[in-house]
């Protein structure tokens, strides 16, 4: 394999980003030979982009992604279609023989996710992938580094204030899957803050064991789902964690810390500091006298690394479909996502703590209640989910 | 009366402070005329303070706050000595016909300083006062200002992490009284962070609805009471909280950041930032198109008033019993703090979400049991509450 040959399915928002990345040669060891959607002017819309940045690229068009699947006419799918069908079509593909990566959220519940990945775990042979691109950050990058090498000691607070995720209600109105039990499965959680949870995950190598959540439901939209969220985490090593977000505020804050007892990282509107202290905080609590603390410093660290974002998956991706580099966001990482998502609705529906790992079966159910029981109109497009598939 | 005369119940930590402000003429219209403590070498550390600073200071020394209330050396008490006594003496002392200042918390529950209000209320020619000193902050004077004149439009988010409350354990282990059910009915809670306690609500004018708080007991160091505390609050209007306090993260964190419609404040490490939003966030999510935000501003507000602290209560305590001024931190409004600090430990000992007004009766009989249920035994000083009464 000289490159590896891509379809994406899907080409609304996030497929047709992709599409013009490769049409720019952004993704060096890869080509697109198909795109599939469901509409056929997004089709139209990507020939035209095509003859505008690389009249020679070549493709095929499908009117759907079960035929660009049945047609086999590349290596690896890209999928980027509504939250439910990025496991679906994701075990289409390997069990068709192809690499496929899908756009985040892995899905809307772990059951559907677990499927995924025990469908992977018979294709030991083809890379399955998440676009976790916010872990092309440098700062992202360096903050799970220093924690790994021990920088911060043991962690035992995490705070991500990230509410920087504003949405008008016309965004709500413009699709009739957004923001439904239905179509997306979730609000906030589901669609604008994965990232912010994988990350949250991520970047200390830590899962809660327990989650106390508060959901708002439409607290400031005219939606049936969360856009208001605040969660409190506890971790196995009694660490604790608070996670706030919505699409509510403006501008809203992104602003993330990790206290460990031998310092701190604060990430804030883009910069990152970093506190060390001289003594360990538990160390200085067995020793140190009445008042005092230890001795710290503060000091900014700058990266002037690039941030590829998409195109870096992308890029190792197909490099690591090549055999030329290890994957650096698998799909298997996804299901973490999901879960802490799952358990913070489960626990605002039920008003409890809820334990980890949740029952996925228990979940799923009480999802299906809320998708029976929703009683949403969407005024443009009341259109089932299937008929949308392909239009994100 | 030219100056008003006081008498200094308790000359430990803070009283020994008080004292010294006044021997360096820092209170304008206030002269001490009497000093109680049941440690004598206390009274005696104190005339020689006094002996250094000001030799021609005139002042009686009394061995319990009792014998100096009877003997009525003065016009107004300070009340310096352990929470569950600041509404003790309090009340003896208006009964007596005395102005009275407590330091913080009002008290250890909600039913003791509801009876200390009601005696208050009894004495209308009386001042009582509380010595929340941080209110003099011109920050968060200023902070109050904003939100009191709408400049944040409706408040919808407030978010403290105030966890620069560093303590050792050599700290706790100083005080037989200290971090003990029995001594403060409390940690960090009714220690530390009761001027933060009360800033979270006097700043806002906002006391939440209900409250759910996560407390740790002894989780940092060898203490039964709470030292790490996750709260979260919601209010009436719809807006949530999150408030963060600990003795035990090193240097810690001082950010408070309040979120309203029409802008944000965030008080960062001394620093005030206000964002003002050009038009309502609320007013966007109605009008504005899909993924916009409203334009915004953020500017630093830099003020360069001084900030009195504990000597600016003094002097306002000290005029407001001259008739020259309100009275600015009246004890009155003590009693919002305590039934915050009240809800958290109650959500916490029992698990659950509480609905303020907490039924008081009832968390004073649940901390007569932590009381009677305390194993701990102190190195230093296992003596009973009240003797140490006047130590502090």
């Amino acid at each position: 394999m000289d490159k590896v040959r891509f379809g994406i399915i899907g080409v609304g928002n996030m497929g047709s980003k992709h599409f013009e990345n490769f049409m720019n040669g952004k993704i060096k060891n890869g080509v697109v030979t198909a795109i599939a959607d469901l509409v056929p002017e997004k089709l139209e819309r990507m020939k035209q982009m095509a003859a505008e940045i690389d009249p020679s690229a070549k493709f095929e068009c499908y009117a759907s992604g079960d035929e660009l699947i049945a047609a086999k006419p590349c290596d690896a799918v890209i999928i980027a279609v509504p939250h439910y069908f990025h496991p679906v079509f994701a075990i289409k593909a390997m069990k068709a023989g192809l690499n496929a990566l899908v756009e985040k959220p892995a899905g809307v519940y772990t059951e559907q996710v677990r499927e995924m990945l025990g469908e992977s775990a018979l294709h030991p042979e083809l890379k399955l992938c998440i676009m976790f691109n916010q872990r092309t950050n440098p700062y992202f990058k360096k903050m799970k580094a220093l924690i790994a090498d021990g920088e911060l000691g043991k962690v035992t607070r995490l705070n991500w204030i990230i509410t920087n995720w504003f949405r008008s209600q016309s965004y709500y109105d413009a699709g009739g899957w957004r923001a439904t039990w239905k179509g997306e499965g979730g609000g906030v959680l589901y669609n604008q803050a994965p990232h912010n949870i994988d990350l949250f995950q991520w970047i200390p190598d830590m899962m809660p064991s327990s989650v106390r959540a508060f959901c708002k439901f439409g607290k400031f939209h005219d939606i049936e789902v969360e856009d208001d969220v605040t969660a409190y985490f506890e971790y196995p090593n009694g660490a604790t964690g608070v996670f706030i977000t919505t699409t509510g505020d403006a501008p809203g804050t992104n602003r993330f810390e990790i206290t460990g007892t031998k310092g701190r990282l604060i990430y804030d509107g883009g910069k990152l500091f970093f506190t060390k202290n001289e003594i360990p905080s538990d160390e200085f609590i067995r020793t140190g006298p009445g008042f005092k603390k230890p001795p710290f410093t503060t000091e900014e660290i700058v990266l002037d690394d690039e941030n590829p974002q998409h195109v870096g998956i992308l890029n190792n991706f197909a490099d690591s479909i090549l055999g030329l580099c290890a994957l650096y966001s698998p799909a298997s990482d996804g299901i973490r996502g999901v879960e802490l998502a799952n358990a913070m609705l489960l626990s605002a529906w039920e008003d409890r703590s809820v334990e980890l790992p949740i029952d996925g079966k228990h979940f799923y159910e009480r999802l299906q209640e809320h998708i029976r029981d929703s009683k949403i109109v969407k005024k443009e497009n009341a259109g089932g989910v299937v008929d949308l598939a392909g239009t994100y």
